[in-house]
């Protein structure tokens, strides 16, 4: 039987499973930390990590017939080239599927892990049936992948797709990437925890702590307690996602708007204030139209669930 | 031989040409003003005059294989339905496709003007070759349309690459649409007179005239003669646009930029800036490589052109 093996790289994790043509349950998966945990461990790099982590689940008696892997950052897909890994130092320009096809001999397929997991959701998850649809994952940081017309939105190189990093108000606060007033500045975990921080500290009351690190995590669950302070943060987050993704349905008119990633599980505080804003910034009503809002479908499974579409539909 | 029919409906002119397989230059080319231009005047709807328009340059040997129009605002082209032609009062959900079948018994196509031009840049023009563009039409409004993978981003009701409508500041200027802080109200014509005629009644010096109707022409030629103000304004209109193209760069990672409409003809006093603009607020410089900037190629003629492509890439 022909084994598929999907890869999903993060900075903190290295995740593989091997697949089977007619099931989404691995038949057998595995994981190691990016980074070497102790001093003794003697694979010192990410990228030997990340061969002897496929080579743990090569299946013994079976035909691979593709390594498909989800990487972090900007990718051309096309070469097989991660041009950068943000959480993964040195990693830039990594000629990754040509060293895997030269260890495993088999063909490598490579693609950005939210553009990835878009085309995992149209192809096995929420998205079926959809023929224009967007994923966003809003999380650490915000990434996006688009479906149109039943094909995942690449671009020239493989770099389309980067929801996260349009200017929704110049010179606004910095984001990640080391440019001003992004929507991931905004409305990501880190764009919430930031806000909320500079706040305390000019002095707005706040049940949140003042001096241990906050995240959007302790934000959510402290706007559920009716803290005022997180509860404006919320929405603010999710208003400036909302007047985003109004842009978002005049430039690509999907029918299914797919919502992953910690911070869409904030709750009403962050879904209500979203929805509020894409109905305001809506040119005409026409783009409502049999829209749907879903949440994803896959949980952290969304890189390798997304490799293994990109894999089936080759 | 098979004759196509090209119609351009714009708010003050409507156009149409006939055109066989294997030239752009038309059989035959009518017009007409949109509205009726006397009380005489017998035909008195917009509806009446294109198809007495049509009529008129319908061919007496040759067989018509299709009718293709291009259609001011959105519309939506699976069902041939224009929901709203901006300039021709009344025009709220015409069943275009439907009524002309019915009179002229050949199939009906229809698109959104500025998409059109797109695929008619891609199929004709400075786009051939190109797999991934973006056109921007940038003149009393700002229209846009897209080629993905060779093929046209409508979305799922045809109503895509709305680029002009994208929010570049939260709050900013009213745009045409009525929403505020559209790309359209800063860097279209429209938003560019604004901004003039605004400053110059909070007393900034310009050489301009106070009293009478300003246009962008009139700006630009003012720019050109060293007009302060008006140097000014080109370079907050070319800059707007040079960060909403390095958003779509990022959406849509293109080869190549396409820029029609007049504005875009205002020379280096706009383009530079907008360069600029791009180069400072791209992610990183792989979505330079081999990017391109280029003027349209059809000036007025580009609905016609367009709705011609429409017809020969169905």
């Amino acid at each position: 039987m022909p084994i598929t093996i999907a890869v999903d790289i993060g900075g903190t994790q290295l995740r593989a499973a091997s697949y089977t043509p007619d099931s989404l349950t691995p038949l057998h998966f595995a994981r190691t930390t990016t980074q070497p945990s102790s001093p003794s461990d003697l694979l010192t790099t990410p990228l030997e990590r990340l061969q002897a982590l496929i080579a743990s689940i090569w299946p013994a008696d079976d035909t691979v017939n593709a390594i498909s892997v989800a990487a972090p950052g900007p990718t051309n897909p096309y070469q097989g080239i991660i041009y950068e890994a943000p959480n993964i130092p040195g990693w830039i320009n990594i000629f990754l599927s040509q060293t895997l096809e030269e260890r495993f001999h088999v063909p490598v397929l490579l693609g950005n892990d939210a553009n990835l997991a878009a085309l995992g959701e149209w192809k096995f998850g929420v998205g079926r049936g959809h023929h224009n649809l967007i994923y966003l994952t809003i999380s650490t940081g915000i990434g996006g992948g688009v479906i149109v017309d039943d094909r995942l939105l690449l671009g020239a190189q493989g770099l389309a797709a980067e929801l996260g990093h349009i200017t929704v108000m110049p010179d606004g606060p910095m984001c990640g990437c080391g440019h001003r007033g992004h929507l991931e500045a905004f409305s990501s975990g880190t764009g919430i925890a930031n806000w909320v921080k500079e706040q305390i500290s000019q002095g707005v009351p706040s049940s949140l702590p003042k001096d241990c690190p906050l995240t959007a995590r302790m934000v959510s669950e402290a706007a559920k307690q009716g803290d005022h302070l997180s509860i404006m943060a919320l929405e603010r987050a999710g208003s400036f996602l909302g007047r985003a993704i109004a842009d978002f349905l005049h430039i690509f008119n999907p029918s299914l708007i797919i919502l992953g990633g910690g911070v869409s599980k904030s709750g009403p505080l962050f879904l209500h204030p979203l929805e509020t804003s894409i109905k305001e910034n809506v040119l005409n009503p026409h783009y409502l139209d049999n829209l749907q809002l879903a949440e994803a479908s896959f949980g952290d499974q969304a890189g390798l669930i997304g490799a293994l579409a990109l894999a089936v539909t080759q």
